[in-house]
């Protein structure tokens, strides 16, 4: 098989709520885009583009916010914006909120984030408020849109197709730390499904079924530091993941809330 | 940051019950084995070098067994062999069983895998049986131990520093497709820990804490096609992670028993 090799990209400036966040990239490789590489883009500058940063000082947190605030020890407006993220609260408890998102995603206290958050961002649909430690990250609102956004933009810019991802750190159920996964994706097979077809001694492949964009996500990673300002990676050799069309995206990762045993 | 790069390893033979593996590996990696490089084994070939294959003539299986088998559609016989894999099945539905194994790894089928079974390997402690399609693979007894051992083995023989992980693929609870982990683990930080250090803005990272293992293992799997005969990648810019000494090995990566949320 194809080597892979990825690096991370360094030069990005701090995003700000309506930057051109391609525009940005593309200024920073230096015209080394390529067809068939993968961008994997932290969705906290995507968010930050997009203003999805939430002003702390403008939340009013609810009684339910209070009360698991008060019984997990933290901030209750930050748990607010939590509960705002979530359709459904799976598991409160060790001072986390496993949460099911409104995109569907399961993860700790809705993918909502303190750190990283630039303390001059913009807040959601407002200006001015906002001091240092005031503001939390929330998800994008549509990270497959988000995905094919910047992957049209960054064609547009360049002529070049690359795969997008917009990707997050999720923990794990029954495993320490975390690990990255995709949010969205466009332009990259998200899985690549081996189930019924035979292996090398002709038996039948019965579970193999490989999340492509989230191992992609998780090997992006491994090329930043987290105090550095890296949020993308640029990921060579998946030309054989990559596709002409967005593709069905990231959403097609999520198992169904039917299949789903540990609600 | 350092660019990461991995490929996976052609020229291995089929491996059988007993093989030294760590010298079928360096046949096959010609004298290119570099200090501070990463070889993430799929634990398949680890699991039959060490005759951890089970022939299921050999299973008489108990009346748990024939009920779980009967309900979910499955083997009895296989489903006696990942009985006696597990401390604890969490979940039986949709034709598998969550399973916690001996060892505290939450997965499917307690990792009890028939496809790749060669039709010809060896059974645990027995010899003779095992028709094609009779025999599946179990998980290594001690994932940690083999990558110790097949560490201390390529050292031996090559006077190279390398890390090594035992691999499996494992789905995940929430989300479509499986990405491999880390069952095993020596020589590479297991997990890298910013909870509590400052970010670019000099604000506490409060959930950063990376499963190194995990995702060394998901960016090797995408160097491999599942048809192929391919069990090793070899991964090169993580040195900053491999470390003299085996370290902790991968059950740094199990969240304990008090911890889980989703029993």
């Amino acid at each position: 098989m194809a080597g892979l090799s990825a690096r991370s990209l360094s030069g990005l400036p701090e995003i700000r709520a309506g930057d051109d966040l391609a525009a940005l990239i593309v200024r920073a490789t230096d015209g080394e885009l390529r067809d068939g590489q993968v961008l994997a883009i932290a969705h906290k500058v995507v968010s930050k583009a997009e203003g999805a940063v939430v002003a702390l000082a403008d939340m009013q947190p609810s009684a339910r916010a209070r009360e698991l605030a008060a019984e997990q020890g933290k901030d209750a407006r930050t748990v607010q914006v939590v509960l705002d993220q979530s359709r459904e609260i799976l598991r409160a408890s060790h001072g986390v909120l496993i949460c099911r998102t409104h995109h569907g995603f399961v993860c700790a206290n809705a993918g909502v984030d303190a750190s990283n958050a630039a303390a001059t961002s913009a807040v959601t649909g407002k200006t001015g408020a906002g001091e240092a430690g005031e503001t939390v990250i929330v998800l994008p609102r549509n990270p497959d849109a988000s995905a094919r956004g910047l992957r049209a933009r960054l064609r547009e810019l360049t002529g070049v197709r690359v795969a997008v991802l917009v990707t997050d750190s999720f923990g794990r159920a029954w495993r320490h730390g975390q690990c990255d996964v995709a949010l969205g994706c466009a332009g990259l097979q998200p899985l690549d499904d081996w189930r019924g077809r035979r292996d090398g001694v002709g038996r039948e492949l019965q579970a193999t079924w490989l999340a492509v964009a989230d191992a992609v996500a998780a090997a992006a990673d491994l090329t930043r530091a987290k105090d550095s300002r890296e949020p993308v990676a640029i990921v060579d050799g998946l030309q054989r993941f990559v596709t002409a069309d967005d593709g069905p995206g990231a959403c097609a990762l999520l198992r169904p809330l039917e299949e789903d045993l540990f609600r």
